[in-house]
Order: C-alpha cells, then structure tokens, then sequence
C-alpha cells in the first residue's frame, strides 16, 4: 500500500513537495487554508510531472493519490511522514506544528523554514517537540535534491532517521547539518551574497543582470558540480589546502566584501579545514580533481549550449561569429571533435552518436539546398523515414572526425544520402550510413513534394554531387 | 596572418589564457622568469587542447604558434594583445606593467588581477596608463567564459573596444564593470561565500564537505543558469522583484550571515533593483522563466547523472534504490520518458535519439545474459557492426516510450536483436530496429567466440524468446 504524507501549506515550497511526493508514488493529503492553494499546487505539480521524469532512465513508480483535505487534522491523521511549509513567521509555525503533532501521534514533522532553528521551533511545542526537525529544500523542490536536515539533538528516536529515510526514497539527498545556526548553511552562503550583491548595485557598481552574469558565466558553473572548497584545493595546486590558504589568507584583511567580522586563520583553523579537504577529496590527486573538473563543465557547458541559455549561448554565439566552413570540400558535411559525453562504459563512442553524427551532416545537406530552419517554419520539412548504420571502428573521445556525404536519390518527395565517416588524423574510415528521407508537410504531417525552388535547388545539388567522385 | 597575443606571467591562470589564444588561431609569446613555467603551461595547455574543442560543433581555426621569450621585452614588442597574470602584489604588477608599456607602443594590456583596481594599477604608470585594463578571468581560463572588464573611466581611446574585441574573440564574455572596486564584482561575491563558509567550518556547523554537497546539491546549479535576481525574480512570482523584495526584505535584519554592515531598503533601492530586474526578464512572464529554469535544470541534471558527478549521482543512485523492472514483460528492455534535450528543431524526438533508446535496449538484453558492465570489466564487450532503423511516427519530449526487443540470433559471435519502439499511453508504433552484434575481445579488439557460461546463458535467452510471440 502507498505510503502516506501530509502537506501542510500550499506556496509554491509545499507545491514542490507535494509533487515530489506523489511522483515517487507516495499518496499525499494538502491541507491550506487559501482558496488560491489548490490552483497553485496543481500548476506545480503539472510543471514536475513534465520534469522530473526525465531524470531517470526508466519509469517512476505509478503517480500517488493527492487529497485535498477540510482540516489540518484530517491531512496529517493517517500520515506517516508530515511537511510543514507555512509562512516564515514563529507564531503560525508554532500553532500549526502543535495542531500536526495533537493530530499524529507518531510521524515525524519536517519543517522547510528557511531560517528558524529547531530549538526555536520546538520552544513550547511540549512532549512531542521532538519529532519536529528542519527539512529545508531548495525551489524548485521537484528538480534540486538538497535537503538541509537540522535537529539531530533532541530528536525523539528514530524520529532523525525517519526523515532521512522518507526523503532519499524521494530522491533527495538529505543532508544532516550537525549543530544548529540561524538560516542552517545554503542559506547563510546565500543571505552572504545577497547583501553583497544589494551594495554592489545601491553603489551602481553592477546592474542585476551584470551581477547574474557575473555568476552564471564563472563561478556559477563551478559550483554545479563542485562547492566552494574543493574548487579552492584545486587552485592549491599540488600543495593542497593548507597551501591554498596560506596564499589567499591575506585576502581575508583586505576590503574585497562588506563582509568585516572576519575570522581569524590560526592555525588552528587552517589545521581544521585542510584535514576536513583531506578527508573530502577521497584521496584524489589535483589532476585527477582538474580532470573531473573540466568534464564535468564540458558536459554542463554542452547541456546548456543545446539549450541555448546562458554560457552554452555564448558558446554558440561565438562560433558562429567563427563561421568556421566544415572542412574544404563540396561535400564535407561534419568536421568535428567528439566530446567525452559521447561516450560509453567501453571507452568509445556511443552507436547513438554515430547516428548523430549522420543526422547532422544529413541537416547540413539540407540546409546546402535551402531546406534548412527557414523552410521549416515555412512549414516544411524533411523526416528520415530508414537509415542504415555499418559501424567500421572505434572512436574515442577528443578525436577529431569528418563526415563526406553524397546525395545518391533525388526523386520528388524522397531523398537518399550517403554518408562516409572518417577519423581526420590518419583518414580511416570509422563508419558508413544510408539515409532515407522524404519531404513532408508539417502543417498536414504528410509527405508531399518540395516548394519548386527546393526542388530546383536540390536537383543542381544532386547532379554536382553525381558528376564528382566521394 | 595570425595575431599575436603577449602572456606576461606563467601560471595556471597564465596558462589557460595562453591555450585559449593558441587554440583560437593566435600566436602566443610567453614570459616568465620561472623555471617551472613552461612545464605549467604546457600541462594546462595539454588539458584545454582537450577539452575546449568538445564545446564547438565545428572545426577550431589551426592552432597558433607558442614561443617562450627569453625577455619581457621579446614576448610583448611586436604583441596585437598583452595579458598580465603575475602574483597579486602590487609593486610587482607595477614594475611589470610598466616594462610592458616601454616595450610595446600601442597594444592595450589586460590584468589578470583580482582585487586591484584599475586606478590601483595605473598609479604611476605616466601617459601609457590608459592602455592598462582589468581583464580579470576564472579558472579554468580555457573553458569558463566569464571576464571582467574594469577601467573604462581613464582608458585611451580605443583600448576598451580593442580588449572586448579580442577576447569576445577567442570565445569569451567581457563584461564591462561600470565603476571600479576592489575585487570587482564576482570575486567580491565569492569572498562574501568564504568568508561565511570559513566561520561555519571555525564554529563547527558543518564541514567543509557538507558545505560543498550544500552548494552543488541546490543552489550551484541555479547559479549555472541563471544568477541570483532572476532567481529570486520567479520567487516573488507573479508580483515581480519588487514583491520579493517586500517579502524577503525583512530577512536583512535578522542574524543569517556574519555580514552584518547590511545596506537600508530604501523605497529608492527597491525601485532601482525592480527596474533593472523587469529590464533583465526581457519581458519574460513567471511562468516563462520557470519553464526556462526547469528545462535548464533538467539539461545540467542529466549532464551532471552521465558523468556520475555530484547532483547527477544522487539521482543515479536514487533510481538504483528504485530498483524498478522497466515494464512488465519479459522482453520489455526500455521504459522511459523522453526528456526535452532529445528533441530538434522540428520539436520532436531527434533521430540519433532513437538510435539511443535502442542501443540501450541491447544492453539490456546485454546484461540479462551476463554481458554487462561485469563482462566488460572482465575484457569482452559486443560491438554493433550495423543497425537499420525504421521512423515510423513522431515522439514528442514528455512522453512515456517502452521498446520491446526479440533475439533473432544467436549464432557463435553474431548476436541479432529485432527492437519495436511504441508509446505507453495508446501503443502507437514508433519506430522499428535490427541491429547486428559481434562479441569481441577488449584485449586484441578482434572478434571470438564468447565465454562459455555466457554463450550458455544467451542460448537459453534465445530459446525462450524463440517460444514467444513479440
């Protein structure tokens, strides 16, 4: 039977929460007093179920029941895991924490309150208070998997380990803040930032956009996949940690933020933090982290170039202004290095990517005739209806390939292409497709014949392409 | 001709801008007094050679030539662009700086430094003054794009133009800063962060870990995309920055950052950030914004889960926990929805993308017979030598696809497997697939018959699959 949880408070945190919830298959009971929650919840939970699954290779388990309940106390009854996601004010968590623990005599009750600690929730909350733990996620809830867990100490037993549990069987990755703070840790990284970034722009040193640009084209893409310390025992060098530090620590008395309580580098500390990177780097040597550094940004980099959004634009931008021709000749039609996201558990290059490969260089034939994005929002286009893939060698990652392509059928509707895949440095020939392709209406779905400047354009193509040898 | 660019200091930041302008087509004269230098170079040079060129469709222009100059005056004379990136001290940058400018007539000079500003280094400097920028970059040089321009106030004519076109050039972001200050803009938000962070790892809140996994787990990866004010834009939904502002205004005051000197939310303040912000947004609803966010977010995800890194591992290891049988038959060997980084320009599912879904099916039917991963790691594999796909339908990024495959051949090391690709919600057929297989050994890279158990294994496969109807 499906797993029960109780969503109390329905903004967009709660929202995330409760989509979550139900698409790990949990059933879920919302309860908030505003008439505009249930709208607001539904939005969201249409915006995670496009998402979210396309994290995961295979399918979710089947979507859990959502109930929109009366009362507080019949969401949270039956539940066994309780998330309490009301506006950050003390008094309201207060009076709403102590409903959900009258109402459930066992589950635990995680809070998302961004800044209140558990000491502060749990004051007055009597016997119970000590199923009340922070679980503070990040919006959106549905996609980030961080959870900040705080309250370990005074925790009722198994009440921790209740929470931990619930929350990576959802897919996030709860993580235990030993000793509690006000705004626990993201945050305070984030509130630090934030007022900094309020003096830069009072000051007109930076407008917002300047400053967002200011993240998400440097240190931003760092911090998707590496955090702060281990980006800095890279900049260390072979002499770790405590090198790093010993070379920026000066930096902590000059006036590079507002930020003035600054603490003091004994050694004690620099000790502390050295043995804690240590630990953390998993015995990994600064080539070793510089290497997975730079693939990690290379796949993060290429992912948001496919987007088009923020550096993968600039990426793209820049090579068009590149204009690099593929190659010399008539016919080549891909001239590219393969990137290490393109290959496989056996060190080569993915079979798919082959195909991507002939797919590109199949779109650049179309575009050679003028069957490009322009005929496409002219509403037309061609599909590859049968393409046939021989796979002659190896190819790794950081190899530099071409593809020749010759058009073999050009015969109203359908068009034949046939593609040589060659490794640049020494010629040989790594791969060989046919493609089929036919001209199709894209306001009908239906194959008809081309526009006749196409077809005009192509025909001049096909006998240039038959008059030379490939 | 190539144009020649001067890199004044050789170390990892040195370094990495030398291997952008090479492998952007320029030639580059390095100085550095340093013994270890060339060696330095050389290695980040090794790594940008690598890895910068994945992030291009196309080909890189020829690589430049690299020389090492035996003076500062050799490297800079006949140099179109100068870069300097010596150590953070200022006497030393102005003795070096001041060379640069007796050596070279005309060429304008980018700094690398991060915390002095442009008047800072200018003191003393006499008429070429003006030819001296902050061109402060981010490690690592060669594949972030972000560069932070300061000096605009006091440069000769032409000198900002002429470093904004040269490193827009070699593929990089200049951002022009409008009015100087110590450690710009970026590097004054990272400070903010360390020093924040440093006080969590003195007062033992968490570790230098936690605080890493807290930064890329959540908010890093909103940072790769977009930065802090459109973020925050969305959260105040549909009310706008200034909304926001309002809501989490009050947050200023209360103790959630050692950076207490907190600037005063003037109604001017307010007004200013909302105006800057409602520019930014380009006129992009909430709901458009999230949509960007969401689609951004699941692209760096599903980045981050193929190469096993941070974010990406957790949901990996979340799906292992699933532990979900794709469908329910015996021959089902894909289950998944399609996620929108599959999809091209005609808005549905590319064509190289089916080839995936079948190449993962195949190793599915892999692993069911023992020839996974384990096998691979025991030094055999099957290759595909060919493949033949048939397009029958359309797929649209959302849907829920399932393939179901038969073994058609299993004769010594020729595996043949027969793929039909339809949609979960009506069964339309989408797509069909024959591939042909070749067990080979990793050793030799040569064909051979498989081992024995696995030979038995798949025979056994076969004749079931024989039995059934698919």
């Amino acid at each position: 039977m499906a797993r029960k949880a109780a969503i109390v408070g329905g903004g967009v945190i709660g929202g995330g929460w409760a989509a979550r919830f139900l698409l790990m298959g949990w059933d879920v009971a919302l309860f908030d007093p505003s008439e505009a929650a249930r709208a607001r919840v539904a939005r969201v939970l249409e915006q995670a179920r496009y998402a979210l699954p396309m994290l995961y290779e295979g399918p979710l388990p089947p979507e859990g029941r959502l109930r929109v309940s009366e009362t507080l106390e019949q969401a949270v009854a039956e539940a066994d895991y309780i998330q309490e996601s009301v506006s950050e004010v003390l008094d309201l968590k207060h009076r709403v924490l102590s409903d959900i623990l009258a109402a459930n005599p066992d589950a635990p009750a995680g809070s998302s309150t961004s800044g209140f600690t558990p000491s502060d929730l749990r004051a007055g909350l009597g016997e119970g208070a000590g199923r009340v733990l922070v679980a503070h996620p990040f919006n959106p809830v549905y996609l980030l998997p961080l959870v900040e867990i705080v309250g370990r100490d005074g925790a009722v037993p198994g009440a921790l380990e209740a929470v931990e549990s619930a929350l990576s069987g959802i897919g996030m990755v709860p993580l235990v803040i030993p000793r509690e703070i006000d705004a626990h840790v993201a945050d305070r990284l984030l509130e630090a930032v934030w007022r900094e970034a309020l003096w830069l722009v009072r000051d007109d040193i930076a407008t917002t956009a300047q400053i967002d640009d200011a993240i998400r084209l440097g240190f931003g893409l760092r911090w998707a996949q590496m955090g702060l310390f281990e980006t800095y025992r890279i900049a260390g060098g072979d002499g770790g940690m405590a090198h790093f530090l010993a070379q920026f620590g000066p930096a902590l008395a000059w006036p590079w933020t507002k930020l003035v309580d600054v603490p003091e580098l004994t050694d004690a500390l620099v000790a502390k933090i050295a043995a804690q990177s240590d630990a953390q780097s998993d015995a990994r040597s600064i080539a070793e982290l510089e290497a997975e550094r730079d693939g990690n940004l290379v796949a993060i980099l290429r992912a948001l170039r496919a987007r088009g959004a923020a550096a993968g634009r600039a990426i793209a931008a820049h090579e068009e202004r590149l204009s690099l021709a593929p190659g010399g000749g008539a016919f080549t039609t891909v001239e590219r290095t393969i990137p290490l996201d393109w290959t496989d558990y056996n060190g080569h290059m993915n079979e798919s990517r082959y195909g991507q490969v002939f797919s590109d260089a199949s779109d650049r034939v179309l575009d050679a005739f003028g069957a490009g994005p322009d005929y496409v929002s002219a509403g037309f286009s061609y599909f590859t209806v049968e393409s046939t893939i021989r796979y002659l060698a190896e190819t790794l990652a950081g190899e530099r390939i071409r593809a020749e392509t010759r058009i073999t059928l050009a015969d109203g509707k359908k068009l034949g292409l046939s593609h040589v895949m060659s490794r640049v440095s020494d010629g040989a020939r790594l791969a060989e497709a046919d493609q089929l392709l036919v001209h199709v209406s894209l306001e009908t779905r239906r194959s008809c014949p081309p526009r006749e400047d196409i077809a005009a354009r192509l025909t001049e193509l096909a006998a240039a392409h038959a008059s030379d040898k490939v």
